[in-house]
């Protein structure tokens, strides 16, 4: 075995309990995930990185909160990240994912990893009706 | 100058024309983008690429336009890809992405790259909530 | 256990049927790779990608068998899929690849590594004589 | 400007000359490239990487100096670095690759980028028959 | 042109100046960098991340400032970020990071690159000395 | 099982074992880590990784032992190779490292993930002051 050790509620500080209080109540759990159970080793970090996804994710946005978990999923797919993948992917099914929605989503990143690709392979230059500053 | 020479319609054989054709026809435009022009210099691989591209973003699936677009843009992002960024920017846009929206995304976008990364240096043990077969 | 379910022929729909047959009758198979009874899945990606990794990989280019499955084991290995260098590593093997020949084509691929590394992190300038366009 | 400032031939120390020699001895070259004109800041670094980058490349192994030179830059272009591929490819034509042999590679480079993601994407099982010990 | 446009102080909301006042005060500087001036776009991720890397790299941790800096300059050249790579140089340069530090860095990156391709490749198993939970 | 197999001392051959005997006597060890014994399988490939390897974390360089080994840890978890994140984990803690200054380590790498994403979708500007050759 090589995995991190899970910090469990029972075992936890008083500063990690109450970001696992925090997460529970803003996510109507009764447990949090394995990663925070992992990440509480390091409170600090812990904190930081709730509080920054609680901000990210915040469901008063400009867009809907399937679409954020599938952009999210998406970029965990793009990254590589199994742990990632199979959390968001929950995340998202509960935010109203359904099995069609995903395939065109996998089919979309697998696309556009060859798109991606071959753009840089072929070296393509900016066409100058999409270039400009971002904002 | 160091990038792939385009070929114009006016240049372009039968066959190149043929897909610059159903690209213009298909979205409405008057010319086709850069990234077509220069793939031309393969036309079984333009011709390949462009009937992948069609099928996988066609307007009659589970996920609609607007969506898809910001799923093949966040994960051009993540596979860091410019020309990809701001063709697929641009498309978006046109699908309805106002910037609002385009900075949930990025800010989603940079939050996974953390998120994924701890999640790896952590190497934090899959739930069992969220295992099992993705299909 | 958490892998997609395989679909087997006998529980195959028709049209996910005529995409292993023309995999088995092209590659002279009495099975398809667990690759494709995943993807099946998704019976319009399993059509599309076996279509496109078909033309691709078609034995009549100008590069022979073994150097295109050669190619494709170096590419899966640098973006660091294990299947996929397994799976290739097969068909190489299968195409002619002896051991002497995948030792070398590991300590190239191990060799690039460092090099694309350290061009990048020493920001070196493209020569002349290199720049211009690929076609 | 921020790129490296190039050590030419006529500044440099004794220990970089006796490399920049023997690279254009084993290559028959009248000038190095950029890369070891950069690197040459750093006389270990230089002289440790055209040792080893000699070593790979030897021309008397298991694969031609083409195929080589390919596989090399096949994984230049996965790892996305523009000199890496620039270099390489002079270096692959040179050792005669033609138009017909690159389209293909990249054509290549791009369906791997695909498969490799959807691979991951699918979470698909390594098949029986792929598996055993590389050696 | 295709850069964002960089917020400058003069033009500021009370927001943002109040986050570019702080990064000033903090890190002892007359004006941010256009890291902060682009993000300045999204106040809300403009705040965020800059709480974020204050936390993270505050001075008084384990390790001391030229060590952070440096290992935060060697990530951003394994992601292959040339603005990160440029900024965080100075940085590290500012917290006592000499040319010979910045060589052997380098050489490290560059080594780290080919020995993590070739343990992947070689698909090395985990010593059971080194197995065991992180933390 | 996938993995390679290991060739240990008492099978290898006189090339491979003069290797393994400069490791352990370099190293104080008893034995060489599997990675050794996995490249034994390619004594060339064995002898120029080491040789390359011992010189680039040689002792009486400008960086201290420690700062080497987490500066080697931090581009492995870059890089997301789980073997190299182990052993140059323990590599590091024999060093000097403790736990807290590798959840700084970590906090570090998992920070710089996300601002290299930003930085890469703003599509941020060099600063003037930031630019100019690396050396």
């Amino acid at each position: 075995m090589s995995n991190v050790t899970l910090i469990e509620y029972a075992d936890a500080s008083a500063d990690v309990r109450a970001v696992y209080d925090d997460i529970m109540a803003s996510r109507g759990l009764k447990d949090v995930n394995n990663f925070w159970k992992g990440l509480a080793h390091d409170p600090k970090t812990l904190k930081r990185t709730w509080e920054s996804l609680k901000d990210v994710m915040a469901p008063n946005g400009a867009l809907d909160p399937v679409t954020k978990e599938m952009l999210y999923l998406a970029v965990s797919m793009a990254n590589n990240c199994e742990y990632c993948m199979k959390s968001h992917r929950a995340a998202a099914r509960k935010a109203g994912m359904n099995d069609d929605m995903l395939k065109e989503l996998i089919a979309i990143v697998g696309m556009a990893s060859e798109t991606n690709a071959l753009v840089r392979l072929y070296q393509v230059p900016v066409d100058e009706a999409f270039d400009g500053p971002i904002f």
